[in-house]
């Protein structure tokens, strides 16, 4: 087999190009950074991280790679459009705030985030359908593919919900989990196999990646901007989503709180822990709750009690019943927070993606 | 003065090009319709409608000049995605509903809108700003612009908000508004009169028209999906959006529920006549409400009474417990149903325009 | 085995769900059509597929499910815009034409396409780049997969080009292309047997999938405007683009043809078959021709011959230099026909993948 | 007249709202900048001129407030996607102007760029237009307007031309364009007159100003990729724009120059400086030129003349025939230089803005 080892990102073949340096090759993807005096705003938790790369899933990562702008950029910018009453510095929160439960997105719009990200192409899949972003993915017809796959942990490998349609409920098995280890295990072998010997009989690229499975890494770099990614996270890092693109979204909100904390933290009490109540709730709580005073509410004195019949005259279907009902449970704050220990160099992951691709013998 | 009356929509001079015929001219902007068969989703109450032209203001207009699906192609749409249960027909109502209220958007991208619409420059200012849809618009560059002006009436001539930096407060006094109306006249008539000038000296129209208020009708057509309308109609129809719009608003949406009755309910019940929680204000109604039985709610026995420092102690500001407080006061259904007797032919609308044009003494 | 037959769109298991029938399952995805009068711009030539399948590769398709407008609405928006001349019925034409060469491209947003595609996933991965689009896409996470794969014909299984990093060079021997076809089928046949597995252990959707090839087939619902349709045909018709994709681009390419002709035409004429040409080009071409008269052009007498080192001298890289010569070779006009005799109906094509879905035995 | 002269940004009224610091109400809209250490890719060239203001008309401005990214960046994203060849510090010219030449440009999103600009509002009326950016505009609704009117000096007032039906042609006469300085300036001392009255009267804003012309000044943040910027250049650079925004385009050209020298050289050289030629054309030019030896290029001997009616015959109208002759005259290279005496710092910039706030006697 004659693939050069060090031409993950450029896909060259020893025998037919030139013989690339690591260096050089890596350089293409990757990013090293050095230190450089800006007047832009610079927001030291976020460069502490920058080029970092954080582990997601068994072979997938996330990396901040570029970030413009802050929390203060919101501000800026909505107090072009709104003229919200005088600065002080302390005000900065509460404006944030203010913006994101009034739904005024568009200052944070001002802030942009690139990130360099691996992950299966079933995620992939999910991912790219955000379509308000920019994204260069690795291309399978010009590279040759790093044979990275992801197996699912016994603790993720589920059973179909029986409640929802789409979601995952109780586990598996572990034996099942196990027989399923091994077909994979042979699925990706085979697979394998049939690419390098595609490759070998050189035959076009395009071609020969077409029978990987679904769970083969790709990776990209992907940029959006503060307003869009908030929204991402809200489908993203919502129970709903598949569990594995809840891992990316995590990583991805803890980096995101570095760069505009207050953001942040608005987006987790308006958005991420809140919840859209209909017209119908609205007179569910209207009903059994009133004002009190000049700042307090107060159960409505002996309007006690709604029952189904009750809360189906007030429109409500019995689905939106048990909705309802759902939302009066306490609900945890949720919090994302990166663990620093977990950062790796962009050398090291380079060097694993490297080891990765078919090689000569 | 020597330009042809019956070029609005061309720009064209009398003296300077071949003439215009009224037909011709009016082709350009205004759309005739005759029927023929289709196999096309066609929905009989849009058809109704289609070409006729519904005031709004003084001199502006709404009129729907195409659509593409209804109801049952959202339904079809989330089908693909979403594989929902067995298809019968009465459960196309509970499957839009249940979409709107789960944030299920892409589906009702598939229905799209086009309309013709005219509207002061101040509105079409705010309208553009929906980046998501497709505009054409009556160029100055190219045309003579007609001379109409939106001039408000007394119910609307009100004073600066004291509460709200933006919006308007009570009525002003009717002499003030009888003054405005001499000063708003005055001066359109010597912008008018410049206008006028500028173009009889052959000034180039690009320049000619820079001094015409902000308060002069443009045009455009306006396509747009379902799924963006309804954005557009959620901030548009609200309470916080300038009059003037909202009047443009309540005709699009009026039109909306034609062609696609049952999203447009579920927008009214979730969307519209909704409201977003907090985290804070969820555990508010989770300290003051339970579930009871199977389908019940009822008020926490005894969790009476929560007052301003409690609902401190969860998070609210103070400007959130009054706007928490707002959301527990009962709200009416709002409806918009097109008022029919008030629609208008193309042709009478394209005359009166024609005459508002700078014409040929 | 436990999976009804009947339940491609669905996704039920029988002994999990109530009985679907043949009907409303099919309904969910497929359209059925009656024809009915309509007052909106109609097309006969698109009437005539609208609704019918075109085969594409071996199990992929694309059917025109709706449409929105046609030529003389790009002309109508046009001309609210520019107030292009008087407007004769022979001047569409014109007008459009001129559009497309002075890329006014707004006035083509206002004609819309709704389609029906089946599409191997590495190619659908290419193809939902394409962002200005509305997508509902068959999901594996609540839907059973119909497990058709593509498998490329010997004539287009092809060696790596060695010209262009990307694309295809001569074809590959055909004892290889028998080999891979062998090594195709295994690896389809374990992972479909896995897939199935999974499924009767009852493992989760959104796990069982994750092994399937990117040569699986998955299907949505597509919808775009006319410039962008454009766009995606300039890029996807494209000779670089991969021999797959073109196959698709092709038929739709045809069925764009029956909604809007002149549109069709101008594209070809000023996009598929033109090309761009750098200042540097130009410059060689005004070295080397003049006008002549008041509308011919000629050879400059005596101005003959411009060398490397010349073309060099002008700012052409070598690589400038080879596709500038490659630009002065005549180019085929390149068209886009739908063959009606290869439609098939909606029931046809929905039977053939219902019998693909995983089956209770 | 009751209007605190410190306030523009904020708008409040110095009666009704607590005192607003000189400082504090700047800041809500100038940014000031202070030196810090960044990981992020940082360009001198364009550090050098970051918050500065460059003038533009009488009292318009553009200033750079921030970048993200730069030509290397647009390389890297590309070397992901495409993986071209090895990566040479010499070479990120060559794969720069190849992206270009091909139009590959996902790459060039990847750098993204913010700006603060104020512009009269017809100007910003088609400026609006390139819908894939993020804008925060300054609100007459909540702010008052500085009375600030753009005034056409000689040199640009100009006749409509004759030959394009929407630019300008010959200038006009001088007494002309005295009598229509007199004409805006009695117009502006009118409509402020009104603005000011409406506002002591306490109208609501968002009615007191809809009689300001459209040639007063407003502002906006504007935040915008590479990709969509150069499309903006290309078209607001081009002779068929109006004057106004072409003087906009050029200052804004002159800053892109500095954050992305290379991605601007390959602009110019492709887009700016270029032509689209279509079939027709390229089939002219075949007819007269080919390829000669390896790498020139030489008119075709003996195939000296097209005439009109052999160009005709080649398919291409009389204004197309007009079109490509004009192609054949040679054209300067344009270039956009900033010129960084004219530079001019926040503070000044905002002086003059609150000047023009209406103030209190």
């Amino acid at each position: 087999m004659s693939v050069n080892p060090l031409s993950i990102s450029l896909g060259f073949r020893k025998d037919k190009y030139s013989f690339v340096s690591f260096e050089s090759t890596v350089f293409g993807i990757f990013c090293f950074y050095e230190f450089m005096d800006t007047k832009r705003p610079t927001i030291p938790a976020a460069e502490e991280i920058l080029g970092g790369y954080f582990p997601v899933l068994d072979y997938g990562f996330v990396s901040l790679v570029d970030y413009m702008g802050s929390d203060e950029d919101v501000e800026r910018a909505a107090r072009v459009s709104y003229g919200f009453g005088t600065r002080k510095r302390s005000a900065t929160r509460g404006l944030i705030r203010y913006l994101r439960r009034h739904r005024h997105t568009t200052p944070s719009e001002m802030v942009e985030f690139k990130f360099h990200c691996a992950m299966p192409m079933f995620i992939a899949r999910q991912w790219i359908r955000h379509r308000t972003a920019s994204v260069n993915e690795y291309s399978g017809r010009y590279s040759l593919m790093p044979l990275l796959f992801y197996k699912p942990e016994l603790e993720q490998f589920a059973l179909q919900s029986q409640a929802n349609r789409q979601g995952r409920g109780e586990g598996a098995p572990r034996d099942v989990w196990m027989d399923a280890v091994d077909r994979w295990d042979r699925l990706r072998s085979d697979s394998s196999d049939t690419y390098r010997w595609l490759l070998e009989e050189d035959v076009t690229r395009e071609l020969a990646r077409i029978d990987l499975p679904l769970s083969t890494y790709t990776q990209w770099y992907w940029k959006i901007d503060l307003h869009n990614l908030l929204h991402f996270l809200s489908l993203r890092a919502d129970a709903h989503a598949q569990w594995e693109i809840r891992e990316y979204a995590g990583v991805i909100a803890g980096m995101m709180k570095r760069v505009a904390p207050l953001s942040y933290e608005a987006w987790v009490d308006y958005d991420l822990c809140g919840a859209a109540m209909s017209r119908g709730e609205l007179d569910v709580v209207a009903r059994l709750l009133e004002p009190r005073g000049d700042n307090g509410v107060e159960a409505r004195p002996g309007g006690g009690l709604l029952d189904g019949t009750a809360l189906a005259a007030l429109g409500l279907s019995s689905r939106e019943i048990q909705e309802f009902r759902d939302k009066l449970r306490p609900r945890d704050r949720l919090d994302f927070e990166l663990d620093l220990t977990r950062m790796r160099s962009a050398e090291s992951v380079a060097a694993e993606m490297e080891r990765a691709v078919p090689v000569e013998e």
